[in-house]
């Protein structure tokens, strides 16, 4: 056969052992939060219908990979790979009419992006999503960014903030300032930047995209609004007396302070951040981001309300609020702040034949571990000296090893050998179970 | 936005929560099998480069999903759907040389391969892998079955047969009956039939591939040998005596039968089978499937070791062994043998408030509730009566609710309602936390 070179599609990765293990060790925390507040699983397939998932993401759309068409009539479907967590679940809503509402799901999936690969961002990458469809009520916000607060407090962050907004505000923002419906969106891109390049950012944005002077002042002074929550409410209540939408959207956001405090979530870390806007255009509500303070790599969790998108194929509104959680991101942060990770869990203990002679009672010790639980392996090869076997256990981070010699054996002893120290012990091999997990429990 | 049909491609499935909690339930008991034996878990992308998949599926080939070719010149790549594990782990292998060896890995994702879809057999399916790469020591392949008989013993089956055989020894049945090395894959082909039509099926294959008489005789009487491994052994010692292949084979089966002994594999599981012949043209050493009486659905597990296919990418040759663990029908088994799962885990109290006023000390005890680790959900509704509330609370299958009155709270009391058998008690609210914790105990 013709040698093929082995590598992997650009913007793709494998994940190595390592990898996948701290992964679900961030996973496992964040799974048991989203069912501990009553979120249950869902997985949808990787190919859809090009008609499914068109006409979703706007200009976006040219980064879906779609599948060639195949000849065989059965099988002559226009398909693509999924891009996002949202529409499939919107798809899932309209052909489940039997699910219990409020639905409450998480999902973890791959999404594929075919996207100008760079650091930190691939073309298959995991979405993390949680969502309540069904319910307009604002205590599902809430639920959503306590959540957020929890999940992220488990793998140890403390030091991010919760910033909040509400698009009626921004669209309350807009009227105050003589905007049109047209340019709502284009004044929103423009808040958008912030993030980057602050209120001076803002303004060159403004007015790089035709805003009027007097226009653009007016929105840089609400947004420049300083002061806690009750202090920007009672400001931005007065500019808004006439615009029923934003009173609304202050009312949302005051129950949603309220409640997060009834929920526990750390008030101080609460923002309500008038230069939040949130690029994608679906959402309704309350917006929401996590971000850290170290390192600066933007939101680690993005989302809010969107009553309109996810009743798009069953043909009724349908309301829905939901977040998802950035795992690239996460992991990044986590890396950067040295959270002590388990290492790489590998077995506990390697059973070690000196012999060829021993290999059965070899084979018989390694069934026994496992039977008591005890993570092990057997070294295949006998015939290797000692040296080689105690190498290929210390590569493998093994703790310990169990050793069978001849003439210990026919004592009916073993040697429990500690790889990270050196000690060793020689035991009789009635005991060899009980002194194992003396061993595994005083170290771990 | 025009209506656009909801539907899934075909061949596609989307797994809701009950069917995810049910896998999950059988799939946390594999991977706590396998990491105790010292298996790592590894994953690839979906997407691999189209040369890397194609020649190796013979003439499956054509299922494989191709990617359409993008015009952009940075990602003018010919791409193709993940076909198998196997191969994409011979590109990991090649492109990882400071793997320490043996590498042990399982790998658990979904596969993609446009079949004609029919009951039981889907487009995209998760495949279960375990592999040990890098060693030609029997006692490997000792070890996947070892793993394979505890996972399916881990979930409730008891009564299956782990059926094996070896290549060399059909090689030597060929040799023995005079078959060329050009028609040994035909033979093995016609063996295969054995499993649905039995050995006059095999006998007629043999016929309809224009095996001389002489040489069908031969092969149908070598495989029709019937008795124990030790009577197996002794005649077909006797068969092989010209042919060192035949003898390695069974010796092979000897030192296989004699350390699955030491290792606690039930001996009158283990059947040494003649007419396993295993489809794929890989497999150079033992071969193993696993069988259930009932129901009669074909094999659960297949594999063996295959020496020549992990080098493919690396040019040098790494002996292997692996199985996959077939998940689609041991859930099917799992059902039909009607094995106990876990009703679907929604969460185990619905805080219900009978009165606006009461929300906030709802979502207080929500939240309390939640710190305690007790998975819980709020009624977002407070308006909606408290039978709505209770409705749904049985349809999500919740088994208590804790009910706020406005005259049991201004006494200081809060409600415990049991919604499976309907007793309610009245307590305290200082000990809700410690009086659901009982119950919760006492029902579970």
């Amino acid at each position: 056969m013709s040698k093929i070179k082995p590598r992997l599609a650009r913007g793709m990765r494998d994940f190595l052992p390592q990898t996948i293990l701290k992964r679900r060790e961030i996973l496992d925390k964040f799974v048991e939060i989203f069912e501990r507040y009553g979120f249950l699983p869902l997985e949808t397939p990787a190919l859809e219908h090009i008609e499914i998932l068109t006409g979703k993401y706007g200009e976006d759309e040219r980064l879906i990979y779609r599948l060639e068409k195949r000849s065989e009539k059965e099988s002559a479907e226009d398909l693509g790979l999924r891009y996002d967590l949202t529409v499939p679940l919107a798809r899932v809503i309209a052909m489940n009419q039997d699910l219990v509402f409020p639905f409450k799901r998480y999902q973890i999936q791959p999404v594929w992006r075919a996207d100008r690969p760079q650091k930190g961002r691939f073309r298959e990458f995991y979405q993390c999503d949680i969502d309540i469809i069904g319910t307009d009520s604002i205590i599902a916000d809430c639920e959503i960014i306590a959540v957020l607060n929890e999940a992220l407090e488990s793998i140890g962050f403390s030091k991010f903030t919760i910033q909040i907004n509400h698009r009626k505000i921004l669209k309350a923002i807009a009227d105050f300032a003589g905007v049109g419906e047209e340019k709502y969106t284009s004044m929103c891109t423009a808040i958008d930047k912030f993030d980057k390049k602050g209120i001076t950012g803002v303004e060159e944005e403004l007015h790089k995209r035709l805003f009027v002077v007097e226009q653009t002042r007016k929105i840089i002074d609400i947004i420049s609004i300083q002061g806690s929550f009750e202090e920007k409410y009672k400001i931005l209540l007065e500019s808004f007396q006439n615009s029923t939408e934003g009173i609304a959207g202050l009312n949302d956001l005051k129950t949603m302070f309220e409640n997060l405090e009834y929920m526990n979530v750390p008030m101080e870390r609460l923002q309500f951040s008038l230069v939040l806007a949130r690029g994608l255009d679906y959402y309704t509500g309350p917006i929401f981001e996590t971000v850290v303070e170290e390192p600066k790599i933007g939101a680690l969790t993005g989302g809010g309300r969107y009553d309109d998108l996810i009743g798009v194929f069953s043909g009724q509104k349908i309301p829905a609020t939901g977040s998802s959680l950035g795992l690239e991101r996460i992991l990044t942060v986590f890396d950067e702040l040295g959270i002590e990770s388990s290492a790489l869990q590998t077995v506990d203990v390697i059973v070690i034949n000196s012999t060829e002679e021993l290999k059965k009672n070899s084979i018989e010790i390694l069934a026994q571990l496992r039977k008591e639980k005890i993570k092990s392996e057997v070294y295949y090869n006998s015939k290797k000296d000692l040296r080689t076997q105690l190498a290929y256990a210390s590569k493998k981070n093994i703790p310990l090893a169990l050793i069978l010699f001849p003439d210990e054996w026919k004592e009916g002893k073993v040697v429990i050998k500690d790889l990270v120290n050196r000690d060793q012990i020689i035991i009789p091999k009635e005991v060899y179970i009980t002194a194992i997990k003396k061993l595994l429990n005083n170290k771990f």
